[in-house]
This record gives C-alpha cells, structure tokens and sequence, in this order.
C-alpha cells in the first residue's frame, strides 16, 4: 500500500538517478535508488555510475549493509524497474530478494520486454508498487527511443526568425539568435548528444566546428555529416574547421558513393546510406549509428533535412529558437523544405516540455507524441 | 527631490490610471492621478473615465479637495504628463497651480508636442519630477502611437504551425488553435481595439463574423475587409455572417472601384484606398481610419496583409500563436507571404512584452523597437 512517505523517497530517489552522467552509462539508462528502514530513515543510497559497473540498486543496497546488516524491513525506491536478466551484471530482482527486502516502489516501468523485474520481485513475495513519476520518464527519454524503436532518439535545433526562415536567400544566417541562446545550444543540447547531424552545405557556408564550446571549455563531438559527393574530402575544404584534430571522436560522411581508400582513421564513410531515389535511408543510418553507439542525435541542419525527419517520423523532439526578427524576403530559406507532396506524418503532434526566454528570442522544447 | 514613498505612490496612480477604459476615452491616453498630504495619506484619487469628462487630475484633486482646504502641501502623482492648452477642458496645469499644490511626480511623458505641462509647472516654482515606468507607457502605446505617427496602432495575431503556415493548402486553418488561445483573442484583443481587419478572402472562406463572443457575451466589432472587387456585396454572399445587423458599428470595404451608390447606412466604401499599382494606400487608410475614429485596429488575415502591413512599417504589435503541428506541405499558405523584392522594412526588431502559454499553443506578443 502506498503511504505518505512513498511519495517523498521516490523523489529522493529520482533526484539521486538525476547525478548519472547520460555519455558515462549509454546505452544504459539513468537510475537512482534509496533504502529507507522502519524508522524512515535513509541508510543507502546509489546511481548507476558507468557502463559495466553496478546498477544503482547494487550502489544503494551496498550502502545500506554497511548502515545495517538486516535489510529485511527495508523499502527499496527506485527510479526505474529493477532488471531482471542477466546482462553486463546479474539480474537486480536476485540481489533485492536475497537481502529480503519486503517493499520496492517504482517511479517509471522499463519497456525493454525482457525486463519483467516488478513482475518476478510479485511473484516471489515482495510488495511493489509503481508510482508513476514524468520526470523519471524523462531522465530516460533517449533510452526509452533506443528500446522501443531500436533507433537514435533525434533531437531538432532549429533557429528561425518570425516569419520561419533560418538563412535569408544569399544562405546567411550567423546573425540569428542571441548569445545566451547559442550557450544553452552548446552547453545544455551539444554536451548531452553523442553527435551532432548537419550537411555538408551547412559546415562549408559556416565554416561550422560543429564542437561543444562554452565558457572555457572546448571538446570534441563525432559529427554527422550529409555529403553525398563528399565534398569535405576535396583538397579545397581539407582546411575546413570541421577537420580539427580528433582524439575520441568520428567525422562520419554520408555519401551516395563507394568508401574511398585510405581514409584517416577519424573518418567513416558507411555505404548505403541512400535509397535508389537518393534520399537519406533513414533505415540504414539508424543500424549504423546504433552499431557505432551513438543513441542521442542533435540534428542543426537545414530545411530540407528537417522535413526528411519529420516525414520519417523520427523527429522526436524539436527545440525552436525564435529570433524576434522578420526575414521579409521570399527567397529565404525556410525552417522546413517539404517536397511537393503531402507529408505522412502531417498529423503528429507535440506537447512542449518547456518554454524559456533568453534575452529576446523564445526557445520552446516540443516533444513528439508517440514517445 | 525623489523619496522613497515616491516610487511607492507613482504605482498607484498608475493603478488608478489601470482602471480607464480604453474605449470610453480614445483618443485620449488612459491617466490616473493621486494627492498625497505631508502626512503620507492619500486624500483624493481618481482616473479620465470619459472622452470630453474631467482628466485625472481633475477627479483626484476634487476629491482631495473634500478632504482638505488647503492642498499646499500636498504632492500630485499622476501616470501621464499633465495637459498644458485648452482641449475639450481646460489646461490641468492651471488647476494644479490654483490648489498651490507643491510637488508633481510624473510616470510617463506626453508625446505631443503641444502637451509641455511639466516645463511650465517648473517655471511656475512646482517641483517636478518624472520617474519612467514602462508599465504607465505600455497603458498608451495606443495614444502614443496615434499622436507621434498620426495613425492607428496596428496589432497583428497570427496563429500559425511550427511550421510557419496558417492554412492547409486547401485554405484550411479552423482547426489550428486550442479553445483557450481563440478565448484569448475575443477577450483580450477583439475587445480592446476599435475594429478588425481582415481580407474578403478570408471572410468568405471561414463565414467569419469577426465580432468578440467570449462566455456569454456577443458584442458588435467594426470589420475593415479589403474587398477590391465587392464581392462581399454580391447576392450569393449577403447571408454571409459578416453582414450581422449592426447597430452601432461599421462594415467598411476597401474596394478597387467608385462608391456604390444605395448603401446600408453602416455600410462604408470609401475611395482611394488603392494606389495606381492596385496595392493597398495606406496613407489614405489610416487618414480615413482617423477621421472614423477607428485608432487600434486588430489585422486578422492572411500572408500578404501581414507582409504588406511589415513593408510599410506599420506591424506595431504581433501575437504569435504557435500551435504544436507542423503543416507538412510545400504549398500551404504562410504566416508572411512577401513578394519577390527585399522588404524595405527587412531590418525592423522586436521586444517580447509577454510569452504564454495556451494549453500546448505558445502566445508571443511581439512590439517594434521604434515606438
């Protein structure tokens, strides 16, 4: 039974998921966890820290036998399901049961099928109760998409004036958005992705880094870029600063070409990431980027790119910066280029997760609906 | 000089100046006044409640005068500069000097050039002092742009898609924004100005009434619709709900052609309103618009008014509603539908004076710099 308490540890425990680093334990999501005894105390608690490492309710029970070795009237809470299979580590429903823990509460349910961990903890005993909670939901937006569609999640930036224009018609387009708007793109969107998409349109006009920079801070990030002539790899654009020195990261080229020989080592260019009809097939990237482990994709690219995304179903979220600006010219360019035909995916809605205002420009976070 | 309870009573006059109908006073400015004694007490308050009625500082110093004989020392508060020449009532200046009222704090300065009621209260041995609060400007951005620009303030609303388009390609939009957005509009816009403007196009399409209904209350609104051709006088398009009898407003058509001749009475066709290239004449609109009274006027309407209305520099305030659906077609209509030449105005910025959100639909209320 759910009682007063239950409500203020599951916070507790979603607070403590909220310290994992999302880059440290992809494709894993983010879990915190807390035992609490009779008397409501807290005696462990615990994130899961790093791929491979212990679970959170590993770290939290760890914590606890080390305040009390008797666990049996103890109330584990925590973020997610407990799994429930054998994976980089044994299943978490064994560690819980052996400790004889009587009560689990649960803020957001796995949607991995073959975690049953509430299920299994039932059956053999335990009191679990789920008490769904939308902030756990969100900590683990990207591994939700990785689990039920077996693809990157794709996040949307796009900067346009009022009129919905994002470069004017001689391809302009730096003057856009604010100072503090840039900072949020790079410190808050660019450091939480594993790779930023754009075209190869887009990094030549800008000369684009594609980077994360801010305050005094400058580190690599594995771009993805739409090259379907391969155009960054002509000795013209070989001084381009897309081709900053790389230690960890890939330069990734989508182009409707062969694989060319002796590439750097930094540089991928996968085949068939085209359709016979020389679209993108989003299909075919989708299997690349999760073999490269990149399951969080900001996409700053152009109009026609995020058209493609949105027809393709995959825009999962979309952060619109709106620059208190109008454009005034027919010609520019704007935020979505849809084809002659309508799109597919014409009915999608989103719900906004946020809406901030940075100096004068609006930046509003929308969220696909079927997610 | 200013003290501390200065910055105290100016915002409550600015309270009182709150409480003026808009409606009931055009053209002239919304203005409360107080009278504080030396012992910190307000003594008379009041604010303009009509056109050709006392001023302000005439309802506050009859009221003090109730109060006390002697206003010697007592200080005026008061929102707005007060009136120094003979208008519909004589200059406020000479009450104030007859009371010998020391002291005057002002909020806000009269744009017209005429008004010079601080100057001459200062050469006549008054302490002056003004104290800018922005709110006690925005309660006259009206008043203030009628007098400097000598026409109507034009408020722009745009309910548009992530994607910029206002309309399906099928000329489709009933469904764009939630009901608390559309509440919004008839409530707090289509109340406060003095008619709507819209095209015959978008008339027709939607059988728009384009009158303010919000709870129980059904009210009649002036309609300003640019009807080159008077197709809203043809007899298949007289049960349209634009023409609902009217009783003490206008439908005023801006057509291409001479007056007809027979004419409802609150029916309007003035001539002129084009000018030899067939574009709106808005030097002769807003000279009209005067003359009728008509001194804010809401622009509802599609792509090309909104562009026309940003080229001439008129695009005063716009609220931008943005609903949480992305059109997905290369020919819908637009929010802004320039012609192929730069806009003139191509450089003209904006402030944000408010950003809300309506369930899932973003409000921005935009303001040009200029004014």
């Amino acid at each position: 039974m759910q009682n007063y308490q239950d409500k203020t540890f599951i916070l507790e425990a979603i607070r403590e998921a909220e310290k994992a680093v999302p880059k440290k334990v992809r494709p894993n999501p983010l879990v915190g966890a807390i035992v609490v005894n009779e008397l409501n105390e807290i005696i462990g608690r615990g994130h899961h820290e790093k791929l491979g490492g212990p679970h959170a309710e590993v770290h939290a029970i760890r914590d606890a036998l080390t305040n009390s070795k008797d666990l049996s009237s103890c109330t584990l809470y925590v973020s997610l399901e407990p799994c429930s299979h054998h994976g980089k580590t044994p299943p978490c429903t064994d560690l819980i049961l052996s400790t004889g823990i009587k009560k689990v509460v649960i803020a957001s349910m796995d949607p991995n099928p073959r975690v049953s961990g509430a299920e299994i903890l039932r059956e053999k005993g335990v009191e679990v109760l789920h008490i769904h909670n939308e902030a756990a939901v969100q900590l683990n937006r990207t591994f939700n998409i990785n689990q039920i569609s077996g693809r990157p999640h794709y996040l949307a930036k796009i900067a346009m004036t009022l009129d919905g224009k994002i470069a004017d018609a001689d391809g302009n387009s730096k003057w856009l958005t604010c100072e503090s708007s840039r900072k949020f793109v790079h410190k808050s969107l660019r450091t939480q992705t594993d790779a930023i998409l754009s075209t190869a349109k887009t990094v030549i006009r800008d000369d684009a880094k594609l980077n994360t920079r801010f305050d005094d801070i400058e580190e690599e990030l594995t771009a993805i870029i739409v090259d379907k002539s391969l155009s960054l790899l002509e000795a013209s654009n070989q001084s381009l600063r897309i081709h900053y020195p790389r230690k960890k990261t890939k330069l990734i080229l989508l182009a409707n070409k062969k694989t060319p020989a002796g590439l750097p080592e930094h540089v991928l260019c996968p085949e068939g990431m085209f359709t016979d009809l020389g679209q993108l097939n989003f299909e075919a990237l989708n299997r690349f980027l999760m073999q490269q482990e990149i399951y969080h994709v900001l996409v700053e690219a152009g109009g026609k790119m995020c058209a493609s995304l949105h027809e393709a179903g995959q825009m999962d979220d979309l952060i619109l910066f709106t620059a208190p600006k109008i454009m005034g010219e027919k010609n520019a360019v704007p935020a979505f280029q849809f084809s002659e035909k309508k799109s597919s995916n014409k009915n999608q809605h989103f719900v906004i997760k946020e809406s901030r205002q940075f100096e004068q420009d609006i930046m509003t976070w929308y969220q696909a609906v079927d997610h």
